[in-house]
């Protein structure tokens, strides 16, 4: 494993040269063009089989190592965001109006970088690697469910995941079995009245005060009908009904979001925002649209794998503390791969701690400590060629 | 006329005696027995066509004029109160827990009086008139409706009633054409949720939450479906749920008034609240049962009839000012006679100077100025002769 | 009188070329130039003592009649809306986006021939008139507070005005003592809460759910605070609050009007709205800002000279009802000049009976019945002359 | 072990007589007289160090090992609840309306026998084992806050309990670390408006108005004020305004729960409720009282010592199952041990498979399979001698 660390920290500099290169060309989800192409042709230097336009715009390649075995896969995604970049840096976006505001840059560069120094010790690999390139984290449906149906899992044992995350110290690794990261949906309410002039409320349906009284029933559904023990929120983002002051509206739209760590709570919250919307117009006899869209399930680590990572990491350099942490209410697609086969997604700490102020992902002044990918490239390496020997040891007891 | 009011002041002492005699005996509403005795036996006196049991517990007696005309009538209702009595008088009820605190022994004095009076000017009376003196006027269903199905109304033409009124200064007569009172009407609700541990919201249905929320849903009736030159007023008395501090409560009892004056806003909160209990209930999943019972109809006075009496009122000895007044949302069943035939309901003030506080009617120390009893007879009398002299010229007039 | 009639009927051609020019060219509140040139014009021709720029733009006429007596006013506003006209007339606006849609070229071209007319009745007048032109009525703060402040009102023993009523049918005129329009106020809240994400309340103050209980308990004023026996009404026109789905509010703005009769009702639901907010922000820990402005206002009609319009009415051409109307939750500044002077303000029907639809003031396709303003004219002059005549004859049997 | 586990078993049919004499004489909390003198009596014959009225009612009694070690305590309570027995049973309680309905009648006769058979074992014992009987759990203020101010874990370093719960099955263990029951507090909270007539709501200050509405602000605490994570419930058991249909109600009483599992969140709730009664009263411009009242603390378990129960566990005899369970809403004084010492509390399955239906604790029909009272004996005996066995070693290490 040492051979592995000392490779990532001597190409350490190439992963810091590829992340700001991806960081000045940011392309939108769904509207990838050169950072596949770039993806696919470091690969394709490299030796791997390069499959592009997986699940759309995806990039999986695949390494196999020189003993036969399991198959491990690491998933990196590599979109950006709809934002102006405020930071002062010499790396800065050359996009108007969109950032790498999430760290996908560094993602994807430690996995390439990773990718080249696994190949390098291909040998000695017990089994296989698959890197999957993901595109479109940001944007719903996501890559992730496209890139599964297009076989990106196929033959795949395990995957292992990271997001480097601003708000952790550097040095730290948080993990968690179970529920990781929310479910996050959204849903629409247009509350169909009918409008009038504000002197005549008996001639009409008052949009706005039926769409007050739906907000006050929807902190119920939280208060009252979910499972204390569990976690749910239901949160409003946008309550519209723009009119001159002296008239009554017909409509109010209302826009929200909802996040959950269980399947059921998910079905219940989505069941009870109907009940809640129907009795609420029907109280003030008014029409209604609702539509509630599922955004990414939630992602839930699995156990074994969960422990696996966590003690990996106690050993990996760089790494000061291995931290159980709590569920974050923020969604991510690496959730489907976990519904399909088993594994875990982890935190990497890369709080800048040389910025005065903590700027959080999605900010115009997001930015990483960049040390924290060759923590990552050492965790999630170590992770692979680790779960490959384990796995090739147990094969050979169980056959015996 | 001005015999008639001489007549009347001579008759004063009786009036006073009369009415203190039934301010010591009260019945209760539908308990009448020796109240109506004491009626008919004052009429069959004077030579009166005497109906009793009319409707039940009311007293028809006729007076028939000397020469041919139109009938008048004039009501005077009967019942006590269940209210103890707290006025320290000679004259205090001798019926335990049971007291005239409304004034029907004054409006029965008055009109006893009045009719013997009456009686003596005979012949010069132009028609007849029909003493209806009514029982049960204080609790629904009331005496009028079943006195008017027994044919009290018969062959009356116009019909005339005041009450006593102790909030109103003596001396003053207050009239209004339309809207005098209201329509009292009552609903109950009974939510039936789901009881359950306070600690477990999520298995039950909370029936003070869903209580709750419906009290703030039936204010919108008043705020939001009234037309907003309408008036109208719902007030919930009682809201039971009486549970442990840690149990959710299975039920919610909810009772509450409805005031209005029109029979299409009577309408509308009667649907209304159905629509709001049934929405509320909707929301969450709760079955309910609602019952809205109609009190009285709203006293509307007739144009004519009540200009007539306010131009009557004006020369009426005792009488210093004829005021328009605004509509009350207290409730009176002379309303049914108003729906039947002509006429108007007005006040004659009560309110006993020498007492440093005014108590409302319905108050343990209610009491009135008796004198107000002389002026309620003088304006009944000059209402009911005046009319029928008119009534005897227009006929004469058209005849020709 | 007939002589009044006759002559305005023979001018009636000349009132519609007057409104329908004056509809052609509309001018907004507190913008109108020529509008007030012509009116000017029409008066000095007549050789009426003209004031220009009257309270900012408006119009002052007087005729001195030929013999001493009283000053009675007549008041007709001119400006327009901002609304595009969508009727397919001859006499569109030719003004993009401005419009004639309240009537007001009617009332002037009303009063203008009516003062050609009764200028030619000079001699027989028994007083004198004031001819107010008034700009801005559409627009708070109106044109009638700087006016009279100008002096308009200056030696005014009465006032009549009138609007064409588009909803009413041609040929009545409506009345009512006392409150007759309402006052119309306006209310701006912003609550400042705290946002944050979507996933995090307890980190938040969320607007929305503080403003939609704030639109809850303004609903109270009206159902639980007003007088049932009085009128009034809240209504929100505006909930603003556009964030993403998955945001929570920082901030909610609220706006919406008030109508009352009352100026102590008024008085009430300004301080109960502020009540309301200041209670509902401490609930949530939020703070806000708050302001009330006060419209026109309400119109209140004095009794004698309501009676007297509608006693004056009932003899003129072209009225086929003279009807006492329920009061408008609209607003007038009208309601000014009756805060100084006598008098009093109705409505003379304008619908027009050939189209298919009645369009209400204010709409892209509202117009009026043009014979309207004939039955206008001679209501108005025939109360100004008989106004006259009678303070004549009284103060004649008074100085005797 | 086995000897512990034999010697148990052997005793089993003794823990069933004892188990059986204690609930056919169930004593109130607070009210002990004879159990305690029972439990005394029961050690003393054992020649246990005993010292009675411990904070009260409780009994203390020490064995003291044959070998020197640490001090192990184990608690078990004592008395009953003011129910009235509804199972038709040989041992039914004999005392009127009381009954040990929630198994601490198991709980003592388990704890009693386990101190005869370590007594037995008493050479063997490397430390000390501190028997803790307590009295009035089932009523705040509790009895284990006194007794541990009276010195009863003087010396202790661990301590152990267990319930033995009908919701679970035979031959289950349950244990959690961190949050393993509930905060339970209480509030009440009075609403003083201003009673007045249903038809004068404008006279008066409507508290079921503001109760109601209360209700609905106060379900924004859980679903806006408190993390996601956390759990927190607040209901309210009872709303109370008893009135006339026609009368609005001059106070209303509310009374609720609050149920917590972290200090913070329980100070947040406390702090939150009194703002929400502040301001909900302000909108009203009401008066209120508001008293919180806190019940236990939340029983939080150490994470070393639930572990070591849950390996312990796995080896016991009867043992099928050993479980990390979900917290419970529900509470304990057993939280204020553990404030002190290290330790944890856990579940021992006693749900009678004979039965048809289940019966919750505090239920007139509770009952538990007696059998559990010999698997709670052997894993808290095990427990016992398993920690003080490797605290020795630990030392010996530590020393060497």
């Amino acid at each position: 494993m040492e051979k592995l660390y000392d490779r990532l920290k001597e190409c350490y500099p190439e992963m810091v040269e590829i992340r700001r290169h991806l960081h000045e060309h940011p392309e939108l989800s769904f509207e990838e063009v050169e950072t596949p192409k770039y993806i696919a042709a470091y690969h394709e230097k490299l030796g791997h089989d390069v499959r592009t336009g997986v699940g759309g715009r995806g990039v999986v390649a695949v390494l196999r190592g020189g003993k036969p075995g399991q198959t491990v896969a690491l998933r990196a995604d590599f979109d950006a965001l709809p934002i102006q970049e405020e930071n002062d840096v010499k790396y800065k976006s050359k996009v108007d109006g969109v950032m790498h505001a999430c760290g996908h840059d560094g993602h994807t560069a430690t996995l390439l970088v990773l990718a080249k120094v696994l190949n390098g010790m291909r040998d000695e690999l017990e089994g296989n690697i698959v890197f999957i390139h993901q595109h479109a984290e940001e944007l719903a449906p996501g890559g992730a469910i496209a890139m599964i149906e297009d076989g990106c899992l196929d033959g795949v044992d395990v995957i292992f995941g990271t997001h480097l995350w601003a708000v952790t110290p550097y040095g730290h690794i948080q993990h968690r079995t179970g529920p990781f990261m929310a479910a996050a949906d959204k849903f629409d309410v247009i509350i169909q009245g009918k409008g009038g002039h504000g002197a005549q409320p008996h001639l009409t349906k008052d949009a706005v005060v039926i769409g007050s009284q739906l907000v006050m029933n929807l902190q119920q559904l939280v208060s009252r009908r979910v499972n204390p023990l569990d976690s749910a929120v239901l949160s409003i983002g946008r309550f519209e009904a723009i009119n001159a002051f002296n008239v009554i509206a017909d409509t109010a739209k209302i826009t929200g979001t909802v996040r959950t760590f269980k399947e059921n709570v998910r079905d219940l919250m989505e069941r009870e925002i109907e009940r809640a919307v129907k009795g609420t117009c029907l109280t003030a006899d008014a029409e209604y649209t609702l539509s509630y869209q599922r955004g990414y399930p939630p992602v839930v680590n699995h156990k074994d794998e969960t422990d696996f990572v966590a003690r990996v990491a106690g050993d990996v350099p760089g790494v000061t503390a291995v931290v159980e942490c709590e569920p974050d209410m923020g969604g991510e697609d690496f959730a489907y791969y976990l519904q399909h086969v088993k594994g875990t997604f982890f935190y990497t700490g890369a709080q800048d701690a040389n910025r005065d102020e903590v700027y959080p992902h999605h900010h115009p002044k997001f930015n990483i400590d960049e040390r924290a990918m060759l923590v990552a490239a050492n965790t999630l390496g170590a992770a692979a060629v680790t779960f490959l020997k384990e796995a090739a040891i147990k094969e050979e007891t169980t056959v015996q």
